[in-house]
């Protein structure tokens, strides 16, 4: 996606060739008209997915899921929670996420009743790196007896892992801004159109 | 708002008086065509307020903002997030927030280079019941310079006492469903057109 593309090399920040920081427009600072053109760009693309819900993990992802969830139809649109609130009074499923850029491992949960075996669950998070998010909500989604239509991400860091682990498991996975290589404050993308 | 009164009597979980659980449509699972008419109202409360930006902590109150900032005109949004992520190298604005469900002192964070002298601020969020996560926005936005052009809120417990420390800092509160009292598993509400 071209504007996408276009945006991260204008205000995208990168630290020691490894962390690409987007804090001005997708993350922190979230650009409402580009974020909402993400949504309808997922939309169109997984349109024919028959996806019923789409699923984050909370935080930064959330505005590009329900921008596309809004696209989508009105999908229902379910978060992730990376702790569980002493509120909850329900069953929940849980995994572990490993964290790239914190290094910790998060548990990620939802509530069971909110997953449910037959519905087709779209993935759309603002960051494919390891795959360890993406895996981790894929494994909510197997947990749950429900099916994974696709995945999509703002902005993808192939050379990281995560894409190769995710079509291992036959998903098909879309990123907006395919990243290939970071190297010496450059930023490579894969361009598709 | 009619729709989301409904909506709470419908679906919402009230726990020993205390704590409404609004996590099929609000928290954890978002209706999203539900959040896009509080953003569309919220927009049209505040349209004169002159906002520039508008401002929610992580994590349920982003969809609503988000739509409110679309509706607004494709206003930037601002999230600010509770912890400290070591990605973050900018110096931050940070204010204590002690959650009313969690029992903890959370500190909230913003980069300092997201908010500034002159702007005009409206905070959106999910809840409004001590005040406490309002407070806190107010104080980021007050340290930056800032002003706060008003609190838009989609579930106040009014009886928690948040509205009376916001307003006597002279602030515009509104909330679409103004709960007044919890009792004996029931809500009542105040009600407004």
């Amino acid at each position: 996606m071209k504007i996408l593309e276009e945006r991260i090399l204008k205000d995208g920040l990168l630290i020691e060739d490894r962390i690409l920081k987007v804090d001005s427009f997708l993350n922190f600072q979230i650009d409402v008209e580009l974020t909402d053109q993400m949504g309808r760009e997922f939309a169109r693309i997984f349109r024919e997915s028959g996806a019923t819900k789409v699923l984050t993990v909370e935080t930064s992802g959330l505005p590009v899921a329900y921008a596309t969830a809004k696209y989508l139809g009105d999908l229902p649109l379910l978060f992730a929670k990376k702790n569980k609130p002493n509120t909850n009074i329900d069953d929940d499923l849980a995994a572990e996420v490993k964290s790239f850029t914190k290094e910790v491992v998060n548990l990620i949960r939802v509530p069971k009743k909110y997953l449910n075996p037959g519905e087709r669950v779209l993935i759309i998070d603002d960051f494919l790196a390891s795959g360890a998010a993406s895996l981790g909500l894929l494994d909510l989604i197997e947990q749950a007896g429900a099916t994974c239509v696709g995945v999509g991400i703002a902005v993808e860091k192939e050379f990281q892992g995560g894409r190769a682990l995710l079509e291992a498991k036959g998903l098909r996975v879309v990123s907006l801004a395919h990243i290939t290589k970071m190297k010496d404050g450059q930023i490579e993308f894969h361009y598709t159109e």
